[in-house]
């Protein structure tokens, strides 16, 4: 019997900033929480989104998101926010992704990342001129090592 | 031969607070862009959501969202953000939404919105408590008032 | 030799959504990391906004900011935040607030936070009708032992 | 009997992005918005920042803020944020600004924002290596002629 990995996860926790007039947490913020939880993901496979685009030029960019938001997270609730492969391309790959408070579903989605590489000059701007890259292949390889070592 | 009616429309301003350290506007802000422009769209027609809200309990809720994003906006570029209408059923609608910045299109989605009411009482937030209820029959007239009127 | 007490520090990490097109954490956003400390300070006291505010009306309202930016941060910089009293009063506290970057001081600034009760009714929001009131004894309580703790 | 100029004003509406559960304006948004109006006062006196930093690698940032919230503001609310000089030095500026909802004043503060320069390179961002600079002539020229034409 396989048992499935499990996804990486990380907690944060429901600030003033994140919430509405509604009361609860603010819809588009789910995006930010999905994207804290990747950058997250990525550190944990050893990678810094920051070193990496400083160094080499290239970057994550977001390319596609689906949400489906089912129940409300207030204040000072603490979330659990997921992170799952579902595809692994050559440029990019599809995330699956969740926020959970306890064991109720918030909200989940679907997030495509594309990798990209600029070419900055003086005055430019990093993601001036964006073409598409191969995902470095020692981040493939984290990946990979981290799913058989699940 | 008939004409399509033109979708609704609302210009906005790229400010420093929309950008991220890639040089270009956040992803998840176009949820924002969007919701601002289904906020003005409402307004046109008669609709404060505020007002609703505080008078009636009845708001709208955001329940799914899916975004492509195409092409990045800057610093100081001023878009254009369309709202157009998919479905539109007893409870909940979807609206088809787009950015540009010129002729230059940025992000695309649709964005299906429920609306909700809510009992709220005392120390409790209005989002505490919600169940679907009708979209205010006066909102769908003024729609189908606009759509004949386009 | 008296040793002044250790202030209340709480680590956060700079994501995407916190930056700027500056390649920096938007100057604005340090006010949200000082607010997420000072949340995180009141729960270690054991208060929980949401909880007071929805069995009590009683919230925190800011009431006046100062702050003083003196080096950026970036993405993926491991901040400390911290929290300290400078002035507490019957219905309101001063706080004295920074962010560091390592050793290095990015901002710093003073908070002054009131206290304030809300009478919530059906269809009004809990900021609605703001009046200044008493902090809750129990939490003066709290901060003077943790002060006398240290 | 001598007439001080008018500020400059920009109007602005509030959205649900703007707000918090306490059901009014977050605080750190006033931050935003007086930004939003100082953008759009360079924009009325013939600077685009985003063109200053790409072709020149001159951009402002914001050195102190000080701000009093004195009355909320809630979703759908029209705002109009001011702009007036307080202090005009070769390498700085002081800045008065006040946010309205018609005829009452919801915030105001003092904002400093220094002119820098950056020379950035490959791989690097443009806030990376950020040097005090004297502010562009033009600019000087500029808000003289506003102030002598009010």
């Amino acid at each position: 019997m396989t048992r499935l990995p499990a996804p990486f996860e990380r907690e944060m926790r429901v600030y003033w900033e994140d919430t509405d007039a509604g009361g609860v947490v603010f819809f588009a913020n789910y995006l930010k929480f999905f994207e804290r939880a990747r950058t997250e993901w990525l550190r944990a496979l050893g990678f810094s989104q920051e070193t990496m685009r400083l160094h080499t030029g290239v970057m994550f960019v977001v390319s596609h998101t689906q949400v489906r938001y089912l129940s409300p997270a207030r204040l000072d609730d603490l979330l659990r926010v997921s992170v799952e492969i579902r595809e692994l391309g050559r440029a990019s790959m599809l995330l699956f992704q969740r926020a959970f408070c306890g064991q109720r579903l918030l909200a989940e989605g679907e997030i495509r990342i594309g990798c990209v590489s600029s070419s900055a000059s003086l005055g430019s701007t990093p993601a001036a001129d964006l073409k598409p890259t191969r995902i470095p292949a020692a981040l493939i390889e984290a990946i990979n090592q981290d799913c058989s070592d699940s």
